[in-house]
């Protein structure tokens, strides 16, 4: 049974988001809503710091545009003395390259993963302003991105949201520790983003083990990992 | 100023309810899933007891039929032995009176109120199995529901779910704590059902004080107050 199968490493991959008391990523609106305070957004620094690359879905690129840089004058010059580069690499799972032209997200240091099916337009116009790798038809093939990652180096990912990315990469069973900010407000809405969207598990719900509770600001702070399930519950 | 302003009291009213760590009380098929454990049942069964009436949702009904009649003996006994009924009120909020006249929650102590629209049909057809106060035109008027309460001396209510009521008791005002029990699984399913759905706060989202933070079982317990917004945030 060796023949065949591919073992590729893969990074080391943690989700970092804010939530409201009720789960909500962002409103109705898709509109940033100010879940966390300072000390969390010190933490967020820091967490990105200590990594290799940041990843999100071009979902929360088209919502929120976000930099992603590193905020610290001081963590970032602590990477450049590590031989590092001052910020992490940036990564947009982007299937249809739909980040604009425009995006905070792009420049120097930005890699976009789109698929085979990406218009070739989109891709002309993305070029000049990031690295693009295409891998899967479709939808861009997670476990290739990670593998082809893991080869240049990358052990370490943060990926910070969206609800789709993040309900690709738990479905997928790719995520090693989920950190949790559960902010003092109530979004609502059922058709605001939460944690985890997409489909959804109709069984089989993958469990978490609870390593660590902080309250952080006026919140708390969850920090979860995803047990491996056992041949018994094994997904479909 | 003091004409025509009704301050009429109302009862105490906490949620109580467990999610997902993703912030879900349901998949998509809004199926129940096992979120909290056997700790976390048996506070739940002793917030039951020491509270004049639970409620819930219509949809709650339909989706889970839950019976919401106390489950130890002992806390059933107590309540006996102060003089009060074996089991708290139950209440639906169930504007069309669409509860299914063979639901568990129905019978001896099961309030449903509903809205003057609920087909007169459907009321000949439950009347028997439970009391039913009608208030509010279109949909349950929860402000004259809970005065009408307090009358019959109904002091401390908690509310088991779902979604669309939890939405509708915090975005008027009328919840004085939240207990949610983050259980250790994650659901997921952009259209399954959160802690709180509805339409959704668009602006001047309610903020809430963290009161207490406690492990149990694999997940934590977290109770929010709801702070008094001042004036300056007042929702329109």
């Amino acid at each position: 049974m060796i023949q065949g199968v591919k073992t590729l490493k893969r990074p080391f991959v943690f989700i970092n988001s804010a939530m409201s008391a009720d789960g909500k990523i962002s409103s109705v609106e898709r509109t940033q809503v100010r879940i966390s305070g300072k000390a969390d957004l010190a933490r967020v620094d820091a967490l990105r710091a200590r990594s290799d690359a940041v990843m999100v879905g071009a979902g929360t690129v088209l919502a929120d545009d976000p930099g992603l840089r590193i905020k610290s004058e001081d963590f970032r010059r602590e990477r450049l003395e590590k031989g590092l580069s001052e910020n992490p690499l940036r990564i947009v799972a982007d299937s249809r390259a739909r980040t604009p032209a425009t995006a905070k997200i792009l420049g120097e240091g930005c890699l976009l993963a789109v698929a085979e099916s990406a218009p070739q337009e989109r891709l002309d116009c993305l070029v000049q302003r990031c690295e693009i790798i295409v891998c899967g038809r479709e939808s861009v093939d997670l476990n290739e991105l990670f593998a082809r990652l893991a080869q240049r180096g990358v052990e370490r990912i943060m990926v910070e949201g969206g609800a789709t990315l993040n309900w690709s990469l738990i479905n997928l069973g790719l995520v090693d520790e989920i950190y949790v900010y559960v902010g003092a407000t109530i979004i609502g809405g059922e058709r605001a983003p939460t944690l985890v969207d997409g489909e959804g598990f109709r069984k089989n719900f993958p469990r978490l083990m609870l390593s660590s509770v902080q309250q952080l600001d006026e919140g708390v702070l969850l920090k979860w990992t995803p047990t491996v399930p056992t041949s018994s519950d094994k997904r479909p």
